[in-house]
């Protein structure tokens, strides 16, 4: 098979990477996608480095073992803790990660930047490299999300709650370093109006479109490209919650793997 | 050395069954321990059936490797799921869990009973076999006490939320079927005044002693057990989460193992 048909390979600590692969497809529609979800050891974000490094590994050796022409960590605590790392160890394939393009885009920015995710991605300080910013580890944003709980009482009290220290230092742009956030804007924007909000997915989807044109690596194809999810475990919400971040109906097989 | 001074093994999905040993130390204190987290994999309640079978079944691996004279699941998750699995697969050593002590006190019982568990544990239906039952999930206590919200507007808001059928139904008696529960009963009773609140971890100590003692098995010695704590992830809040469920400071050594 000619490499340009070969599939994008995009992993995720679970689920809620599915909100990256729907701005990959908005971009590059006709390439076909294989999607890694580590359920049976989501969430990655209250983790040591050390065994966010180690399921990142078996994640990427997964998807290697489906012949991919290029990598995208949609997960930001694998990106922040794991991304140096795995392109280290991994480099004869291009990877990707949802947090670079952040850094390159807003590098030379003076005004106040916040960004908010999960304990490992803050406390790992990958976005300590911008100037005047505010990080908020954010560990209850999804839990809530994954129950559902995109608007009403309890997530805006939350909200509320995490994002105060950001309004008192006049943040103007905000990063939502997790892929849940992206479901919650709205309550964002409601207890935080004016903010900016920036989801890095959008950036890596850029890039990554950037890199197949430049690479001559564009799927040629003229239908719709292929989508195969697969995940480490499958409970009896996993249709439900895949779709609550994919914005659409599942389409395309799915598997459950063992990986390590 | 001889099988009184083995150690009683216990394994939880973390660290909230340390409140489980708290309850066997009340009345065994001069018992040893060895208790297992599997932190790497927390949490087990939203997982299929299927992995947490075969977690539970890498988790009593490692304690029988260490010699333990008997196994106590302290997660409510994997006893409801893998408790019958585990005690078929393993029928030469006794295994204790946290749910069986409950269906054999209230199983004549005529009050309205309510349960409250993690999603697996209530989908489990394990509790069914009680008359009069009301069984409601509460996947986001979980998430919530681990990040120390054990007062305040958020876990009485989620309190309210979640026991307000339980009021409605005039349910009398309140099985805390989680290792995390025993944690918020204050807010849960400002909630819901007047419910009897039941912590099965004090069934299954009381279970655990007499076993021991009609067995001729209680250790002998008359100093203080040793405790030995084993995780598979060490995170940096790991000290403090674990305190929290032990109710006193850790003493003894800690030991982060591979466990699959």
């Amino acid at each position: 098979m000619d490499k340009q048909a070969w599939p994008i390979g995009v992993f995720d600590s679970g689920l809620g990477g599915l909100t990256v692969v729907k701005e990959i497809i908005k971009l590059l529609p006709n390439e076909n996608i294989i999607y890694l979800g580590d359920t049976a050891r989501v969430p990655y974000g209250t983790r040591s480095n050390e065994v966010i490094k180690k399921f990142s590994l078996e994640d990427v050796n997964f998807l290697l073992s489906k012949d991919v022409k290029c990598i995208v960590i949609a997960c930001h605590t694998s990106s922040a803790v794991a991304g140096d790392f795995l392109k280290k160890i991994f480099h004869n394939i291009p990877i990707f990660d949802v947090i670079s393009p952040i850094l390159k885009k807003y590098k030379d920015n003076n005004n106040q930047i916040g960004v908010i995710g999960t304990g490992a991605t803050i406390t790992s300080k990958v976005y300590s490299k911008l100037k005047n910013v505010v990080q908020q580890p954010c560990p209850l944003f999804v839990p809530l999300i994954e129950e559902g709980e995109v608007s009403g009482n309890l997530i805006t009290l939350l909200a509320d709650k995490y994002l105060r220290e950001m309004k008192n230092k006049k943040v103007k742009i905000l990063i939502l370093g997790c892929t849940h956030y992206p479901l919650i804007s709205k309550v964002i924007v409601e207890v935080f109006p004016n903010v900016r909000l920036i989801n890095p997915a959008t950036f890596v989807a850029s890039e990554l479109k950037d890199f197949l044109i430049k690479n001559n690596l564009v799927n040629a194809q003229k239908r719709i490209g292929k989508k195969s999810l697969y995940v480490t475990d499958l409970n009896n919400r996993f249709r439900e919650i895949a779709e609550m971040f994919l914005g659409e109906k599942l389409k395309g097989r799915v598997v459950k793997v063992n990986i390590n």
